[in-house]
Parts: structure tokens; sequence; C-alpha cells
């Protein structure tokens, strides 16, 4: 068995429990599929929403912007925060309407905002996100100026608890409805990497960087993500996926 | 010009501002091509942010589920919210960590929660829904059942702003970096339809209906969420798409 984060009050599935899971396997897998969270706080009462590239290091959640931004100076002074992360997998048409549905995999994770300090940590955790992203490109690139350090917050969310839900499978019917005539079933939904565009100020025959390895055209940004993270390694030492 | 939905301090880009929009073709654009939104509220000062479908009626979003659900039970008092769409297009690779950036498309509306009250408006508001993805499905369809209306709640909330933020395009580089070896460039990214799936006690033969049009294998979601809600139309009322 996989640790579980304990439900709580504000995670529990008390519909189709059957639904959820909240476990670490099924959770990290669909934060790590992801590059995007929607990053939730409360702002003088009002409720923001942000979209924000994520990545995540064991129990934390992590994200950056311009020290400037709004949303980072707010969670910057540590808040509370809702963490949600989601993939749409499909259409389902059934033969009532109320039988109509989406595939999804979703994760909610609930904690409170920690910037990170210095520069050495915001350095490190830069890297940290290229690596996750792209194993080995920190190695392919110059280092991070502390001028450019200096302009970003980089904040830190350790998950104190989080739920996954999940709809997959096919039509769900009732019995009184399966003898209606027409059409039911799904529609899959996949998001897929195209061929890499070349900068225009490069060499067209310019060879693409090992990092990119896991981002082959056609490959599923999920499986592309899900590898890359898998991948990971601390700076210029890269680490054998086998 | 598009009419405009006009900034306020909750919706105005102060950094970048050129990545920002405020008119409805942009906003509505980005809206129409989704089917998930991020729904964020506030219920004992715990921000939550939860992955709904939704749909759009001129400056109204609406969503629903089920009657008994945490979310929808309290966003069926009146709440403020911020719904939030985004779109991740693709990987931007710089010649230093600091241009690694992500392509996207998003929007942050602002409004307050409103349910329906009645059957009718829910069941004219789940026949709008069914049409807004599938053009003419409802006609397809027995009617909804009363007891079906009433196992959900609808929630509507009428825009009062909103603001899009779009990155696209290629690398941008500091000037000094431009003769750095290596790769830079961009993985684009589309998320698209597989060929349908019919359901398993259907004869496989079985032809595809008529309000699946728009959702060929290998469309891009985004063209055929825009073209389905191009295409919508009162129940049975199947209205010509050119």
């Amino acid at each position: 068995m996989s640790p579980e984060f304990p439900p709580t009050e504000r995670t529990r599935l008390r519909r189709r429990p059957q639904r959820g899971a909240y476990d670490e396997v099924t959770i990290f897998g669909i934060l790590d599929a992801a590059v995007l969270a929607h990053v939730g706080y409360v702002a003088d009462g009002q409720p923001l929403v942000t979209p924000t590239a994520f990545w995540r290091e064991g129990r934390r959640l992590l994200w950056h912007g311009s020290a400037g931004s709004r949303a980072l100076r707010a969670q910057a002074q540590g808040l509370l925060v809702c963490v949600t992360v989601s993939h749409v997998d499909g259409f389902v048409l059934g033969r009532s309407g109320f039988a109509h549905s989406l595939l999804y995999r979703s994760v909610m994770a609930f904690g409170r905002t920690q910037p990170l300090e210095d520069r050495a940590a915001k350095r490190r955790a830069m890297d940290a996100f290229i690596e996750r992203l792209y194993p080995g490109r920190t190695a392919e690139l110059r280092p991070v100026h502390d001028v450019e350090l200096d302009m970003i917050a980089v904040i830190s969310m350790e998950i104190e608890d989080a739920s996954a839900k999940i709809r997959d499978g096919g039509v769900n019917e009732k019995e009184e409805d399966l003898e209606a005539p027409g059409w039911a079933g799904v529609i899959p939904v996949h998001t897929r990497l195209a061929a890499a565009q070349t900068d225009a100020r490069i060499a067209p025959d310019t060879a693409l960087p090992a990092s990119l390895a896991p981002y082959a055209p056609g490959t599923r940004i999920d499986d592309a993500l899900h590898a890359a993270a898998q991948a990971r390694s601390p700076r210029g030492q890269r680490v054998p996926s086998g």
C-alpha cells in the first residue's frame, strides 16, 4: 500500500466515494502528469484562482513568479491555499442527458504557503524545476544570475491533506434507459506534444538537446511529464531513468 | 472593437500588460474553447478550488452538480467566486533557465453565484448545456426526468469583471544570451479527440449521431468546443452552423 494522506473534513469525498483516493501513488501520479496547477487563495475576502506552472518535491508543491505579482506577494505572507490539478480525459455521452459526463482525473491539495527566503534556496529550486521538466537541462545552460533570482518569488506549500478524484470507464446508465435507441459511448481526449520548433535565430539543423528526450513528437504530455519527473536529478547529475 | 469588461482592481494586469485582454471576443474565445473551469470560493476562510464542467450564455457562466455536494450547497447561498479557465499550448525552452516558460491562454472571471431555483429553469439550463456541447443532441434523447432535476443544483454567475492572459509566440531572450550555444525553441501542445468508442451494449456499427459532427477524430478540442458553441441552439431547433 502506498502511504496515504488521511481524509479530512476538507478532502473526504462524501458522494461517490469510489471515485476518491488518498494514497500518494494516485495523488502524485496526477500531480506529476501536469505542469499547470490552479492555486486558490483569499485576499480581502475575495477568492482568487491563479493558473501557475508548478512542480512537486516529495510532499511539497512549489511554484514561482515575478516577485512583484499580486498573487506571489500575498502568498509570500503565508496563506491557506487550495492547489487543484485536473486532466480532462474524455467525453461521455449516455442514452439520457443525465448520463452525459466527462472523464477526468483531479487532485485538490491543501496547505499553507511559505516563501523561499534566500538566493541559494531559490537557485536550487529553479534548477530543480528545470530539471523536473527537462532532465539534464541545467547542465546545458549558464547558471542563473543573482539578479534573475532577485526578480522572482518562489513559493512552497507542504501538502497537509489531499484527495484525488477520478472518473474513468464508460457510460453509466440507468437500467431503464438501456433499451433507448441511438448512440452512447466515450470520446477520449489526449494531449500530445507536436514537433519541436527551433528558434528562428538558431541553425535549423541544430540537434535537440538530450534533456528533451521525454518530449518526442506525438508523446502524450502526461507521459512526458511523468517520465521527466521520474528522471529528475540534481544539477548536472543525470540519474539513469531505468 | 468587441465590447470590453472594464479593467478593475482585481482584473487589471499590472505586469506585462501586453499579455492581457479585456474584450469579449478574446475572453469568450478562451472560455468557449474549454469544458472545464476551476471555480474558487471561500468556506469558513478556507479557499477551495473545484474543477467543474461549465458553459457560457452571454455574460453568464453556468455549472451544475449534485444538489448534495458541499461546493454546490455553498455556492447556492450566493458566494463571491473566481472562475478560471486555462489552456496549456506549449513549452518554451530558452538559452537560459530564466527564459524557459509555458505557452498558455487563461481567463479569470469574477462574480457572485446564484442558484437556478425551479425545475423549468434547471431543465432549460441542462438542455442548453447538452446543446452547447453536442448541437442537436437533446432531440436525440428522452426528456430529463423531474427526479433527475431534483437531484442537481445549477449555479449561474454573471461575469462582473474578467481578464484574459495570453502567452504566445516564441522564445524571449535577453540580448546577451543570444550567442549562447545549444538549442532554444518551442514544443507545441495540442489536445485532440480520439475516435469515439461505442458503448459495449450497442451494436458496433451503430451510426454516430449528428450531434457529434464537431467531434471528428483528430480534431483539436478547442476547435470542437468552439464550433459546438457557435452552433448551439434551443432544444430540438438545430441552428445551421454556416
